[in-house]
């Protein structure tokens, strides 16, 4: 969209190019970076240890509805959920679930240096993170955090976000978080870019793309937080391909031709919005908020509340002692998921442009009732005792996959603020252009159509724009020495 | 989008000429339209008669709660909803609401006939109908309709909606409806070109497009869900502007421009979308579903349920006896807004490209906080006894407005399933290029951008959507006679 008599606006010319330049850019500083951040990690002080929820500080659980409470009323509840999906696989169900109604804030302060743009990232402590610090966004605020409700000291930078009129805004929407795990919660996903002086605090550090791409391929170093902002930046358009070159890397080059509308797609647009439509339109999904107590099949015992299978989740507690923190003590119920589960693209290059295979996924907490999912996000433990035929589809094949078509693998975190040690193992798996699995809850979708449905909210759910970001991050990627190629 | 390989997809080839062209075709056949349209009326028998609700038939009263049920527990049920909106100018109410969760689908069957363009139209009674028959879409089915609880005929072709595969679908979105009225209903608006022959069934006929916008223009014609239907078709881009001549008429040439996406806009798309979550997540609307009998400020008197002012809507009864619909006799709830509301686009010229002036409007039944809505959309007698200050922005404007700034205005009804006589007068009204009008609750946005946005659910209220249809029917008008014009 241009201004009237004009061909490009401001705020679009070269945008896709400055971007693909910032991630161009990773020679050397990635070093320097993970010193900085050893070194906070070695001034940062955190103590976290499990408590059991009757013994949480300030927060209770309510004698009728059995919910667990802030003394306030604010940050959020753990209260209980109850889900009908006529004809689903399990066509009703109870469960433990975060009611965070608030829509909080997750920001990216960008800002040019020598030409090159670059992104203002926060070494962070929280209290889930199995490694304490972690590379977060600018900013990460709930409303209780900017409304004082946490008594806490003022969130440096979020005037930059709070009003954004003297800025350029690179990205802003809403999007969900964790379906299974939190009722509608939604984040404000986004990057704005400044002109003038930024003072740089300690424990902040100006990255370019690249070096945070390259921090992405490391395990649990950039938060999920940084993750689901960075998808949202708009690596889209011809730009994006003339900036980079793909020399005679295939998949590379079929990446690049991914992020251009003209190279074409396996389904039109309005295809993809049709089969979403139709997904939100066939599927019921009823929910229904519940005491916690009424969640049946959940037992309370040993001070967390779990499934009477040991499977799913548990709500748990900890105590935290941080320096660093808007705080420096408190207690707060976490869910925690142990082992690790799987997240995977399955790409293939389709007519030489690489494809995702998305699901149209349904989890309770959605707002409207689908979001496009990786093709596997499950753990595959829960599945251990089941009946094979109850097995995620395409979990084999990315469990099998050969080591040459595993094109990103590592082991990420979820929210270290509501999650105790929750991790995933992120993949990207190309298969065979022949390959069509075709499935009625699947469709190949290109980056350039994923990175049309992230400017609206709520088409895809964290896990996928998780891996967004992973595959934004190979565009970039320092084209390997040919013996190293597949 | 493009398969790779190609420039364009079928789907798209030329859908904007194809879509220009029928809207061109008006000769004549408009007149033929309406003696049919005659002859139906005269031979469709539809007595409507007004009951207490307490008299109706098949739907009681819950002893506890007070909502109004069907007996199956189907339909749809008037229940209360407890508003509340921190910081709005009224804090808190309670009012009752229709719950509907069901996605019913309201469907446009199209077939080129001669190289042109037609839709399936269906002349059809609705009980809230001031004049009975109303110009329909081929398919109004809530899905009660399909899967039998209406215990009626089968709606005919339903078919061609629920299974899209053998067919071009056009337009595939799901829509909200009043959100003063409806609890977060939505229906799925599509159109679906066939090919094959399709038996014209008594009460359908084939129009072009041009037939279809000429009787807009007539008041109480074309039914509201006919038109929600329409604007979602994609009137948008270099082709539209290519197939139609605006000779020396400056507005159509604004109009014609506002299409075009490369013509330019007061705001970027992206900055469009910016404000829209701002708005989103800046405005706390907290609604809570209660009894009906908890709603204070409405009292049940006289067979009905209003409000101790008497303003704002009463809920009543009726019953119908009808020939040629699903069941021929029953008895329902209705919501009954008396007197003539407004609903109006101002429009300007901006670069020589035509915007609308849009309001990010709060209604409580939207699943997502805010929608755009007309500039004004309002019953001004509501307002008559508060203080000035009260009234909504640029309802003067509009109501002052001289004859020759107004380029639509007609007396259109709300949906008549649900509402009884409940019509508004839309207008569309252009003020000068120089009025700024700035407000921080409205921005000006051109047709392209909302065409752009209506390609995704919930983004558009369903005012401003009668309202997109309108203007779509100016863009192929005729040019009127050189005397005619201002």
């Amino acid at each position: 969209m241009r201004l009237p008599g004009s061909t490009t606006t401001p705020a679009e010319h070269g945008l896709a190019e400055r971007l693909a330049a910032s991630g161009l850019v990773r020679d050397g500083s990635t070093a320097d970076a993970l010193r900085w951040f050893e070194d906070l990690r070695s001034r940062s002080y955190t103590e976290v240890e499990q408590v059991a929820l009757e013994d949480l500080v300030g927060w209770s659980t309510h004698p009728v509805t059995g919910d667990i409470v802030h003394d306030s009323g604010r940050f959020f509840v753990v209260e209980g959920l109850d889900v009908r999906i006529p004809g689903g696989p399990v066509p009703h169900w109870r469960q433990p679930i975060i009611n965070q109604p608030e829509i909080g804030v997750l920001g990216i302060l960008a800002k040019e240096f020598d030409g090159v743009l670059h992104l203002l990232m926060q070494a962070k402590v929280e209290p889930g993170n199995c490694n304490g610090l972690q590379l977060s966004p600018t900013v990460q605020a709930t409303r209780s955090n900017y409304t004082g409700a946490h008594r806490g000291r003022g969130v440096p930078y979020l005037d930059y976000f709070m009003d954004t009129a003297p800025h350029s805004v690179l990205a802003d929407v809403r999007q969900s978080e964790q379906g299974s795990w939190f009722h509608q919660k939604r984040n404000r996903n986004m990057v704005v870019e400044v002109r003038g002086d930024v003072p740089v605090l300690d424990g902040f550090r100006w990255f370019t793309l690249g070096q945070v791409h390259e921090l992405l391929a490391a395990d649990d170093l950039v938060n999920m937080d940084a993750r689901t902002v960075l998808s949202c930046l708009p690596f889209t358009g011809r730009g994006v391909r003339r900036s980079i070159a793909a020399g005679d890397d295939w998949f590379r080059d079929a990446l690049l031709r991914s992020c251009v509308a003209e190279e074409g797609s396996r389904h039109p647009d309005d295809e993809v919005l049709s089969w979403i439509t139709q997904a939100r339109s066939a599927t019921d999904v009823h929910t229904r908020r519940i005491p916690l107590s009424d969640v049946d099949g959940w037992v309370r015992v040993d001070g967390r509340i779990r499934h009477e299978t040991g499977r799913f989740f548990d709500v748990m507690g900890v105590r935290v002692v941080a320096r660093g923190r808007e705080v420096d003590s408190w207690t707060q119920p976490m869910i925690e998921a142990p082992g690790e589960g799987v997240v995977a693209f399955v790409v293939r290059r389709i007519g030489g442009v690489l494809h995702a295979l998305m699901h149209g996924r349904v989890e309770p907490g959605y707002i409207d009732v689908v979001e496009l999912a990786p093709t596997v996000q499950c753990k595959p433990e829960n599945y251990s005792v089941l009946d094979p035929r109850a097995r995620p589809p395409f979990l084999d094949l990315v469990l099998a996959a050969a080591p040459d078509r595993i094109r990103f693998d590592a082991v990420l975190s979820e929210e270290g603020g509501r999650f105790y040690r929750t991790r995933n193992r992120y993949l990207v798996v190309e298969v065979d252009p022949a390959e069509e699995l075709a499935h009625p809850d699947f469709r190949w979708v290109t980056l350039d159509q994923l990175a049309g449905l992230l400017r609206h909210s709520h088409y895809l759910n964290v896990q996928a724009r998780s891996l967004v970001a992973c595959l934004h991050s190979l565009v970039c990627a320092p084209i390997p020495a040919p013996e190293a190629r597949t």
